[in-house]
């Protein structure tokens, strides 16, 4: 462990970089010299020799071939540039003595790995990737001393990174990125980059695709600027799926005239115009580096030939553009594909051209591709679909995967704000990982602010995967202590982490669980189990945390803080609460009760509370992210932002009359009152088993009439906190709280009655009617609380914490292995005791995570068996399910971020095993709810809990 | 004409009332007194003898055989009785001179005839038959003298009453009547029959149905005193359709005790006492003069046997039954059971018991019941249903008809205030008379007040249906004219009758379109064709009329118009007018436009109102009819009152960025501003043939950024009333005219565009399209405005004013009368004139009123064909209507008021003709709507109107 002094309290270290360094290396020095002097308050000397130093600790920050002063060190025997020498993207750290120097050597083993050693030396001073975006201001110190940990040659040697190409996408940018670039910049360009590059950067990756919604990258640098300055960082531009040879999407409408009078994007028609089109793009980007996407879609992310063109047709047609594009390449970069990095996407419909079908042949196999990256994709919502096949994966140009944090599309859009928890990321990304999609990751960001947090978590896991994929299992949190340690430094008590920690993995499960975009009134439900007071009480509880810290915080802290956490979450957070009130108002007012107006006032200001948080956000470290929370954001009533809305607020009028409504909470039924067509009691029951020994009882009115009331109760088996009560308009309701006294007696049924007596004169009653000890007519498991966990040759299932929508999940491990059942034994189960009242036929129902087969045409089955039984095969979605937005049942389990299956079993009374063996992958199982057969589950969002 | 001076200005003239006279003559004696006072301020004397008289001019009443003087003036040779000897209720007005005095003989051929000449006093002398009833107060004469239309035989003969028993019943009293009487009167007692009796006896009713939901008539008297009241009156009383011998649906379960411990009402467990129960109905109320319910159902209103009995089963216990009553009623009132009026009513179930089935004969040709009259039913909604075959005419008990004016069951009940139009209750009623319904007449005025309208009508078409019945054909409005005079005296003028009638004939037509019980947001169209506004705009109409009407009128004339008009029109009108806003109110919020809140506050006010006008009407006349209008009475969610309510208003939130919604009125497409998804215009049709001329472009907006909007168009054949205008927040929207300039140009197109610039500096537009010329979709031909009316021997179709949802309808007379067309030139047909753009296919509509079919499984078919086509049979009904609240169609009819019913026809370009042929009875046609095939209508309540 050697120690560096980088400032002693009165200088700081002098930094070398040579003539003969990259450009890039220079300019990111200046960068890191900024990062220094953000923690020291001195900015370090760049220098261009040991010479021109002039303090006693100095730093060189040089590229393998490209520094006279290493090769003198390695003459010297002072460094062993053998460790990094051929390797990728890797740097080394040594401490070392000469000339009465101290001298931090950081060597590159080519650009990006000076590169990234020089960010490593910001991040040792404390200064985050996020010092820009997440205006993650380093802690001020005095002196700056660190450790270099070095291995046993005596230096810190980088890993080579886990992903080849590693990087994001803005995508989408208006209103929010577009607005503020411009704003900020003048344009999207090359000065809006150059912050945008060293972000990706000091992420350590490597590869990016350029704004293209309203942005031609290559052209509004200004002029070839961006692509330019992308080269000189060291960063590989790619363009997005539907881009061909550098032209951006917008590129051709602006341009054709320069090659004929035809518009049309019609391979067929144009060719010519499109090839000559594609060559000057080449002419324009060969020089800098790049992985050029090829094939060819229509314009506007459309299908290239109409609906009508038969499979052979459209291939012929790729195929073609492909040859075309290829010509130019070779013709102008090189006859060697080894050398030219290509990559076609195999998205949307260009799967079918890769498959092919009965009358042609797909591109999968087409030797004109061996070399190519295949780019797979998620379903838009980071759920992975199609993974290679074990054969699949030999393909010699490997695969990608277009992940998405944000999308513009079917079946509702999300851009804006986060809605990615880490632990999705990393079950879906370690299975592509798994799956031999090592090429090339990179994640659709939209307008990227807001993105910084799963965006950290993303490139770690593409730079090291050894240290967070399949390893990293349950690890997530330990990330997020070390992020946030990353942001604040030091500056936060351990409570105050904790309350971090609660507030990011709390908003960001919220968001994941109903996106702010698709929240509406009817989501989690009013009445039934209590949900939506459940849910609306945890937004409640993670906002007051959320609100605390940002009372607690303060300066460069509480900027950081509202960057990158607060507004995210509170913004979030209100909406739900917004939305949920707003379905209590709906529902109250439906049933014709007064309480319905109660909320109005708390809607209202959290719809006005809403525009505040963001407005407020625009404002922050004087309105340096102005525009980025703009982006229409809730009440979604189609697939885009056009329609959005906010809550609309219900008023009910009070009748004339005496009118009271009685209802037990968590229930649709209410009374009115006895007469002839209703004299049945309200009915509540007191499981046997459940903790929940309570009722409430809901005594509304409906009508201007005020009221007393009084409660008798048969038995003293069930109590009651008050006895009487009155109701007036103003009021609209009050509630009683009845409890079970199990040391009572052993009645079964315990009657009682509300006697109501308006001011008027009228009275009315309504009966009350507790059942005690029923049988539960359902049972909640949660699929973490299994009784054996057994696995077979030391595979099998795992909990993930924090995957789940309200906790955490069950999922087999290693991720894409696939059993069949064959004997019980051989294949890893886990198994859940269940003790039921009676024997009966009973629904097991399996709450899954929303997850795509990896395979076309799967299904995801696994197996379930009660008991002795044989097991049965269950599969989780149905046979023609698809991930398009034309299928309901795909668009369904977006939306919710889960589905459910299920099986039916005998169960006997008293003690019963349930097993659940492992089949294909994808299978992710948050509970099983286990229900007497025709009993119907209340409708909810999320299921029971209990 | 003789005349007759009453009051000469000093004196009234003295009445005599002989001691032999009728104790009930003697007691409307005082009642006729106390009107004469009324109009002179002074009180005639009632004295028992001519000797006894002090003035000139003297009033005789009195009843052949029951009048000494009488039987001096007949045999003085001045009266001659035998023009009323022997005959029914009828009286003789003669004037003479007898031993120096002047003298008015009112003479009846019986108690009633007596009773209703001296109200025909009253009448003559300006005294309203709702002098109480609806505060009718007549006009104050100094002197009184009147004329007597005197016969070849100089007197006044009255005709015998058309329908034998006459009258209504008070059903279903509570809150209203109940409350009302307890208040007034301190139950439902005899002082309140007093004046109820009195109102029937004014009518000239003989016949009523006592209130019975919570009230026991024969023992709340106190006592007998109700029963034995009416028998002195003449009011014949009987009792509802499931009351047998005399006994009250009450009485049973209050007195079962008496006759056993067994409290079931059931003929098989518990004959004994349930026999010896009404043995002692009868003993109690043999004495007065009854019609006798007969026969046996469950109570309240319910089936007697389970549902799983066989129609044998049922058929037997009710013949059972009817046979231990008709044994009492030989035992202790008559074995001649011509003297003993019976009266089995055809009701729900017990219909199908009367025709019986394959297994057992029904009830309709039991010897037994030869003498019985036979209660029909309409179908609870003031449609007639099965109604006597010819054979079946000729039963020697004869028919009745139980119709209803107010009703509490399903679909949905009506309680509130009137929704009875006097041209539905006139083509009904002469229906039911002509089908030989002519026995019994009784309706359901529920709680009696505010149906003094319908029932004035009902009673005097009773009375007198030579008049009123198939000769009252369009003779409606004179009656309302005559009605008005007769409650308003000379007091108002010309204009102000008009006014009263508008009123009149407005709130009617609307209530009975939709009653206000079943009105809620989603009745009249918020968009579609302008519907809710046309409504809106008539409703306001109206009402204004009705507000200018209170605020001309004064003292008692205004006392008079709030008592039986006022109230009823604008407490219906108001609601209206709030569901309609309501409707606009939720359309507009649903669309996210802020215009939906400038609704609010009407909405807000018209509810305050709606409390206020009830409030108000319990405070007329010194609270005289408190509670009278205090039912449930909108909103309704289910079948009766538990579930009403007032409209809830929607309060949209702004959304925080720019959002324009352009859209023309009536259409539900509008547009958000252009982009990728949505270039379209939106297009306004102006149709060829077309009166409307006009198009309104509404702009609004969605969000808080204000807008300044710039219109363009592109040819001159379209003019627009301003070219830009703003549209901020608080304004919400600005609504442009464009019209037609048919001189301009021959242009089938025009282009126009909305630019559209924010504050913010955002801009967006709307293309809009203006077809011109183009060919209507549709063509609306109100049925009265045939081009040919065709009759056979006289017959065919009339038109008849006032009976459709929104205008005149026209239907077949006689009303009986059925066709099956053969030639066409044999039955009675109506033919249209239509000339279409363009040859094709069409769909002709033909909007119905709703009807039931004279005959079970009747489908009321009639029949069409255009040009020279073959007639097509068209059915009103389906093959499965039933008139019961399970058939969904029946249902619906009564709830709309309407139904529509097709046939497809070819019509050639250019002129067509359309024939409608008689068919069945019951089908009554207000409009033709003639669309072309596959055209598919807007989605309205009352279907187009042009």
């Amino acid at each position: 462990m050697a120690k560096f002094l980088l400032c002693d309290g009165k200088r700081v270290a002098d930094i070398i970089i040579e003539e003969s360094a990259f450009a890039g290396v220079k300019e990111i020095g200046k960068t890191v010299a900024e990062d220094i002097c953000l923690v020291t308050d001195k900015t370090p000397r760049i220098v261009s020799s040991l010479v021109d130093t002039e303090t006693e600790a100095v730093v060189l920050a040089a590229t393998v071939g490209k520094s006279a002063l290493l090769t003198e060190l390695e003459g010297a025997g002072l460094v062993d540039l053998s460790q990094i020498a051929g390797k990728r993207e890797v740097f080394m750290m040594k401490t070392l003595e000469y000339q009465r120097k101290s001298v931090l050597v950081i060597v590159g083993s080519d650009k990006r790995g000076t590169i990234y050693g020089m960010f490593h030396l910001s991040e040792l001073c404390g200064v985050s990737p996020l010092v820009y975006f997440g205006d993650a201001y380093p802690e001020k110190k005095q002196a700056v001393e660190f450790e270099i940990k070095e291995n046993d040659k005596g230096a810190f040697v980088s890993k080579e990174p886990s992903v080849y190409y590693r990087g994001f996408f803005i995508n989408d940018e208006w209103p929010a990125f577009g607005n503020w670039a411009y704003e900020k910049f003048g344009g999207v360009n090359a000065k809006c980059y150059r912050k945008v590059f060293e972000l990706l950067l000091r992420f350590k990756g490597n590869y990016m695709w350029p704004a293209m919604w309203n942005s031609n990258f290559s052209e509004d640098g200004p002029g070839i600027e961006n692509a330019r300055l992308a080269d000189e960082l060291g960063v590989i531009m790619g363009t997005s799926h539907h881009e061909p040879l550098f032209r951006a999407g917008n590129e051709w409408q602006q341009q054709y005239k320069e090659y004929g009078d035809d518009n049309s994007w019609s391979f067929l028609s144009n060719e010519k115009a499109i090839t000559k089109f594609w060559e000057n793009g080449v002419l324009r980007n060969k020089d800098f580096e790049s992985v050029i996407t090829i094939g060819m879609r229509g314009e506007a992310d459309s299908k290239l030939l109409p609906e009508d063109a038969t499979m052979k047709d459209n291939i012929e047609v790729v195929k073609k553009a492909i040859l075309a594009q290829d010509k130019i390449l070779k013709e102008h970069i090189s006859a060697d594909f080894k050398a030219v990095p290509r990559m076609l996407a195999i998205y949307k419909e260009v799967e079918d051209y890769y498959y092919g079908d009965e009358t042609c042949e797909g591109l999968k196999d087409w030797a004109e591709l061996e070399d190519a990256i295949f780019l797979l994709s998620d379903d838009n919502h980071g759920n992975l679909r199609n993974l290679p096949t074990e054969a699949e994966r030999n393909h010699p140009g490997g695969y990608g995967m277009y992940y998405h944090f944000d999308y513009h599309g079917a079946p509702i859009s999300y851009e804006w704000t986060n809605c990615n928890r880490l632990t999705k990321t990393w079950e879906q990304m370690t299975t592509a990982y798994e799956a031999g999609v090592t090429k090339m990751w990179i994640v659709n960001v939209g307008d990227l602010k807001e993105m910084e947090y799963p965006l950290s978590f993303f490139m770690e896991l593409a730079y090291d995967y050894d240290t967070w994929g399949l390893n990293g299992l349950n690890k997530v949190k330990e990330f997020v202590y070390k992020w946030i340690d990353q942001q604040f430094g030091n500056r936060l008590s351990a409570e105050q982490k904790d309350d971090l920690f609660k507030v990011l993995e709390g908003y960001t499960r919220l968001n994941a669980m109903r996106t702010p975009e698709t929240m509406n009134e009817r989501i989690y439900h009013p009445v039934h189990l209590g949900e939506g007071e459940r849910i609306l009480a945890e937004a409640r509880d993670i906002l007051a945390t959320a609100n605390k810290l940002k009372e607690e915080l303060s300066g460069e802290t509480l900027l950081t803080y509202e960057s990158i956490v607060y507004y995210a979450a509170a913004a979030s957070l209100n909406l739900v609460i917004a939305w949920i009130l707003t379905g209590m108002n709906h529902e109250l007012a439906r049933k014709g009760s007064l309480y319905a107006n109660t909320y109005i006032d708390e809607i209202e200001k959290r719809v006005a509370e809403g525009k505040r948080l963001v407005d407020e956000f625009h404002h922050i470290a004087d309105g340096k992210w102005n525009h980025c929370l703009s982006s229409a954001h809730t009440g979604f009533r189609s697939w885009d932002d056009r329609e959005w809305s906010y809550p609309v607020v219900n008023k009910v009028a009070p009748l004339s009359v005496a009118k009271a409504m009685v209802s037990f909470r968590g229930q649709d039924r209410y009374h009115l009152g006895a007469y002839w067509q209703d004299m049945a009691p309200i009915v509540w029951e007191f499981y046997s088993d459940t903790k929940a020994k309570e009722a409430l009882l809901d005594i509304d009115t409906r009508g201007e009439i005020g009221f007393d009331y009084k409660i008798t109760l048969e038995s003293d088996a069930v109590c009651c906190d008050k006895a009487s009560g009155r109701v007036e308009c103003e009021s609209c309701r009050d509630t009683v709280n009845f409890s079970l006294d199990q040391s009572a007696s052993e009645a079964s049924e315990v009657k009682g009655r509300v006697d109501i007596s308006f001011e008027n004169g009228q009275k009315t009653y309504v009966d009350l009617l507790f059942k005690l000890g029923e049988s539960r007519p359902y049972y909640c498991i949660s699929a973490a609380d299994f009784a054996e966990n057994h696995k077979a040759d030391g595979n099998g299932f795992e909990t993930i914490d924090f995957l789940g929508r309200e906790g955490s999940a069950v999922k087999v491990f290693p991720p894409m292995k696939s059993y069949e059942v064959e004997g019980t034994d051989s294949i890893p189960y886990v198994s859940y005791d269940i003790s039921v009242d009676e024997a009966s036929e009973y629904d097991i129902i399996f709450y899954l995570m929303t997850r795509n087969p990896s395979v076309k045409g799967g299904r995801m089955k696994f197996y379930a068996s009660a008991n002795d039984d044989k097991p049965q095969v269950v599969y989780s979605v149905s046979d023609h399910y698809y991930t398009e937005w034309q299928d309901a049942e795909w668009a369904q389990g977006v939306l919710t971020a889960g589905r459910q299956v299920s099986v039916s079993v005998n169960l006997k009374a008293g003690n019963n095993t349930i097993k659940v063996y492992a089949g294909d992958p994808g299978v992710i199982i948050e509970k099983l709810v286990i229900k007497r057969a025709g009993y119907e589950l209340p409708t909810t969002y999320l299921g029971p809990i209990e």
